[in-house]
């Protein structure tokens, strides 16, 4: 599991006043980067050097609270399925202040050639820094 | 039903270089919002001046190909079911060049009064605008 | 002179209740876009098949007025000079329904080789397409 | 003045692969609100409690290189001019790794009554945290 915090910025509310819901699948995003970090150039690396990435195929979301500009999101991250090809995050949201969830997503990707965009099987070093934060 | 089409935009697409699977549910909040265009004011008027608005619940995806700079997403809006104070959205979204699936979202949302975002009956005009699209 | 005119999007406002300003920016750029509609393919196939774009080199704002959720964006594009690399864009942008002027902006450009993001003189079908929209 | 430095994030990029411009002034913003910090709840509880605000009224932009995915911007804030009712921001934006100057923006606010949306003196204990900025 890893723990990523983040501020809600100035422009990421939408005009009823809350976050827009499509920011909560970014902040995971972001988080998700940060399981790549024990790899040599992180994420970063890995799509623009080996073009390797990870396409969503499916999400599923449950929203329990709004999260408001001058909330901070907790975002922690585990791997909760390691396939040949697919990965599936889960992210736990909620606001750093309280702890207050605030929404849950599951974020299922296949591992894929960006070239092509095909999936492929995961590669060992991609797998090894997946498998540390499995539940 | 209804459709709605609408160019991916230059800044839409990520370091992958494919739309940012999180701007699938932008572009389906998009569509959404035409479907109020039947109520005076349309949807705008609903958050604005009667602070009624449809904040999320629950989000199912599945995403099938990927979208680029270039293409049109076109997105066929139905409404899915229509409880006491909840409405579901079901968004079917292809490329509008040849009709190929790229995505369908389940959007269920709670109709709330946003000054307080606390779930409320459906509005009887709410109702029938939305009662128009379902399947 | 094009005009483009488009909407406030939901999410495009921020914590204080306004179009966040750097959007204006984004808005003059889709203006821009269609500057190209007379070029087979559009300022799509100019960037994605001939490798050639107009990254910014200079910009300069007057912000009169805000925009809100609900207002409707009016862009009169127009080339203000066309160099032999460069071009500048003059985007005046006010509230569809009442003109009233929110934004007065320059956005002079190189235009460039994308793969090596090298200014280039201005291929001659661009240079006669954009010679139609000068002031 | 103040240093803050932030990572490209993956959807920042446009379809020509680079930070899309109008960004720079979303990195600008983040920046300027960093200045203050040393105000009890930083510009969070001015912007939402105070209902004060800073909505820019002339931003001048010079873009000297292209960001990218994978590079961390650094951002030098200083406050270049305090007049009555009005504060000029200046950023000095880098790439982190190799201090790589890539924009330098000029930003002139207006503070601002945000209920109203009109000017006002700034207030002391504002005009006290920009001074710290000064050059």
């Amino acid at each position: 599991m890893r723990v990523y915090e983040r501020p809600v910025r100035f422009e990421e509310v939408d005009a009823a006043g809350i976050v827009f819901f499509p920011r909560f699948l970014s902040y995971g995003h972001e988080a998700m980067e940060k399981l790549f970090d024990d790899l040599e150039g992180g994420y970063v690396r890995l799509i623009r050097d080996r073009k390797v990435g990870v396409p969503a195929v499916h999400v599923e979301c449950d929203f329990k609270a709004p999260l408001r500009y001058g909330d901070v999101a907790r975002i922690e991250t585990t791997v909760e399925k390691l396939g040949r090809t697919s990965v599936s995050f889960r992210y736990a949201i909620s606001r750093a202040s309280d702890r207050l969830p605030l929404a849950s997503i599951l974020h299922v990707c296949a591992v894929s050639d960006l070239t092509h965009l095909k999936a492929i099987p995961i590669p060992d070093d991609v797998r090894a820094a997946l498998e540390r934060h499995k539940v």
